[in-house]
């Protein structure tokens, strides 16, 4: 196990009608709010009024600005910084999935820094200072709830980036699975395929001696794997929804990383893809993801007969444990082939023309590397992704 | 799944050589603090001088509290209280185990208080507010470490009470397993069935619809159950005392228990045992907790089933569940006697004599009951007290 430290401050207040408190939540840390939300999804279910009463209600003034895509937008997030400055707002309010989030998340780091808040997502900067974020979530996926991450698309070369830092732990996360009920059973099966990649960019790691945080990467992906299927056939089953949302977050605070070495090539290759041709980032990692534990499984035949074993109950072969191995991967493709997610670039509509630009993309050099389970180089990217087509 | 709150505010700071950050984590916090402590081991160790240092590097002047005691007694927090109000003392750093800390934590709430601290532990009083408290931690057993709670000793009638608020979570915890290798075998082996119990607690439980943590709760306790044994064979060996060390924290901060209505039944319980005979507290629980499952098993056959099959990898028995549940418990019951744990009261060498009394101060009156999972009276309690003669 290696030295970690581990905090997370984020106030989780989960269960049904929950979302009533998102304004004398929001009231404890600030009197005049960004209301920061997508396309209106909100409005339809019903919960933009929920909120907008429970501000009001709190005494809680606020500002809107609608209209966060997937994959979210950095001229939005300028926008939004714009709207800040001029309006004296210290807090935003995201009320959506992930994309809100990160988008509200680059807002907060925008509005203090004088310089273009894209420097934080390219290195050029650090942040030192950022606004308060408060969340109600709507989408189990991104784990931008709990987690101190951000990921923006430029559309000036189509680029997405992270960005990490303890300045953007939200302080306060809401979430009620019943807003989860709507989701349409693709958008359920994207966000579970960001879950499972979460922790399995945790799991496959290097570090020796983590048995704790390898069980607890196995709960997580266990449960997610028998609930995902019954939320398919009854999206409305409140027992079924809850395990996912809460899977979502747990996948997500950093806990299941304590001790070990991450991974992350393949987020790092599936922002190429998404960045691009602009597909839900959950149906990209489904794409990546077994295509990177076929380059990878070599390094550590253990490790991924492990997986297979304990994560989707493959008998271990002793005498051939390569087998197993092969036959967990091949179990994560047909799961989430079985949830209506593409396994392969050709599934999603995009053919290989451009796999070198990606790859190029994605480590930028022949010499600079993603990934520290195996590191991959440029070459390694575009091996990767022809497994992929 | 119940409607919950989850946050923990503690900065665990985890590994080999953490203990020399202490003086800058703390001088974050306070200028002047109290240095709460026991019975010296930690001078033996060598901790002392290194926490002794770095608070000097940092320029944080300290005075000093040693001697306290397991199962923390009431007249040295009031000594703390005292010492820290002529003082003018803020902030408070436990070194030591969970005696310790709770120990500080008591103290952090009386200095403020105006009445007796003891009120918050008999429900006669709130907390309202507390000097921080910071620790490094050398035995992983309370989780007190990044807890909400504190158990103290009034040596006035031997009364064991607890109290739980998050006005006394840990600001930080400092973690370096090598200060567990010295620990005695014994206290080892308390110190796992603590931590085993504070899992127990929260995972036998009446709420249905509990797959994610059901599953967190039995990878915590399946990593205790495969490294405990080890570390009594080779207590120098890191990775073990690294994985018992996370366990201990993962164990009690919470998250084990989000969405689920907790017991803690046999936690009452074993407070009357070691409050009046003064055993460790590890030890009463190996007591206590096969004695409350052969007591309360029929209420949910399958829970306790699930129980003997994931976490003691029994056999289900598909035909007699009830077999299989029973199977769990004598596998509980074997773990703790061969870590050396008594498990029953004459292994402890207590006798019979005061069966009546423990029940008596455990509940208070023939009304009044501890637990949840299964409600026990005074008499229930008598009769589990009976099973573990």
């Amino acid at each position: 196990m290696e030295n970690f430290v581990f905090q997370n401050p984020t106030k989780i207040i989960f269960g049904k009608g929950t979302e009533t408190q998102v304004g004398a939540e929001t009231k404890k840390h600030a009197d005049k709010v960004l209301l920061h939300y997508g396309s209106g999804s909100i409005k339809k279910s019903g919960l933009y009024d929920t909120v907008v009463k429970s501000l009001k209600e709190a005494g809680v003034e606020f500002v809107e600005l609608a209209g966060v895509q997937p994959n979210p937008r950095l001229s939005l997030v300028h926008q939004g910084i714009e709207l800040c400055r001029k309006e004296g707002i210290k807090f935003i309010l995201a009320v959506g999935g992930g994309s809100v989030i990160d988008s509200a998340k680059a807002i907060a780091v925008g509005v203090p820094y004088e310089g273009d808040v894209w420097d934080f997502y390219i290195g050029k900067a650090q942040v030192k200072e950022a606004l308060g974020v408060g969340v109600v979530l709507t989408i189990p996926a991104a784990g931008s709830e709990s987690s101190p991450s951000s990921v923006i698309t430029n559309e000036d070369g189509w680029y997405k980036r992270g960005l990490t830092t303890d300045h953007i732990f939200p302080r306060f996360a809401i979430l009620n699975p019943e807003f989860t009920y709507t989701l349409p059973n693709y958008q359920t099966a994207c966000g579970a395929a960001d879950i499972m990649a979460h922790i399995m960019e945790r799991y496959f790691t290097n570090t020796k001696d983590v048995e704790l945080t390898d069980r607890l990467c196995e709960a997580t992906m266990k449960t997610l794997i028998n609930n995902v299927p019954k939320a398919l056939v009854n999206p409305t089953d409140y027992a079924v929804r809850a395990e996912i949302m809460w899977t979502g977050t747990v996948a997500h605070n950093n806990l299941l990383g304590t001790g070990r070495e991450e991974d992350w090539a393949s987020h790092a290759i599936e922002h190429e893809i998404s960045g691009i041709y602009d597909i839900a980032h959950g149906a990209g990692l489904a794409i990546v993801f077994p295509a990177w534990m076929q380059y990878v499984y070599k390094n550590d035949v253990a490790r991924f007969a492990q997986f297979a074993s304990r994560v989707w109950d493959v008998d271990y072969n002793f005498f051939n444990p390569e087998e197993t191995a092969l036959k967990g991967i091949q179990k994560l493709k047909e799961f989430f082939s079985s949830i209506g997610l593409p396994v392969s670039l050709r599934e999603a509509g995009i053919d290989d023309s451009r796999l070198e630009e990606m790859a190029d993309k994605c480590t930028g050099s022949d010499t600079y590397t993603v990934g520290s389970f195996v590191k991959l180089n440029k070459k390694a990217v575009y091996d990767i992704l022809t497994l992929a087509k």
